[in-house]
């Protein structure tokens, strides 16, 4: 994966804020698009209100992770029904995705090292 | 990484649940007993109370994400201060990471696909 992981970005801000964490197997790794679709859903989402961070990586047998960081919940629904973005949902679902299991969740506590807690 | 990626055993529960989302990025990705040590992490993990299951990817350049799932917030307390796993976590602080955040984040909700929402 090529997708920038904007660590500081997303540390910035003390919780709460939110996470969505999308676990995904790819039904294979050949350049069918999707690298290209996955850089260009980063750019947009960057560019969404509330918009923290994201943070990404895959395996090299397709499974991989990826999470991004929003200040609200609302951020995430605005995100998750922008038309560009449905329409790379949508390719997920048909072309990429073998299986996939999104969760949102809110970010209660954070640490971060090695300098210490 | 040759963790197990146990999505079937996280989704069975309904949130709200714990996420540990651990983003790490490591000094390098020789073999310096990291793999074991992170295999050996999953057995104990997997064997603690509350323990619901555990994703893990890394790229080739050594960012990774793993991110492990809890009944309680107390169940993740109890595997925190684990005998072996600080051990671990201290070689991860001195040894093998250039830099972590860990997130404690609740599960609020989840979908999975492709088969619809």
């Amino acid at each position: 994966m090529t997708l920038p992981n904007t660590l500081p970005l997303a540390m910035e801000l003390d919780p709460p804020y939110f996470a969505v964490i999308f676990s995904s197997a790819r039904k294979g790794t050949q350049d069918d698009g999707y690298e290209e679709t996955a850089a260009r859903m980063v750019e947009l989402a960057a560019g969404m209100p509330g918009f923290l961070g994201v943070e990404s990586a895959r395996n090299s047998d397709g499974f991989g992770i990826t999470v991004s960081y929003w200040k609200t919940e609302k951020a995430i629904a605005q995100w998750r029904t922008h038309a560009e973005h449905l329409l790379a949902q949508e390719r997920g679902k048909t072309q990429w995705y073998r299986h996939y299991i999104l969760r949102i969740a809110k970010v209660e506590r954070c640490y971060s090292g090695p300098e210490g807690r």
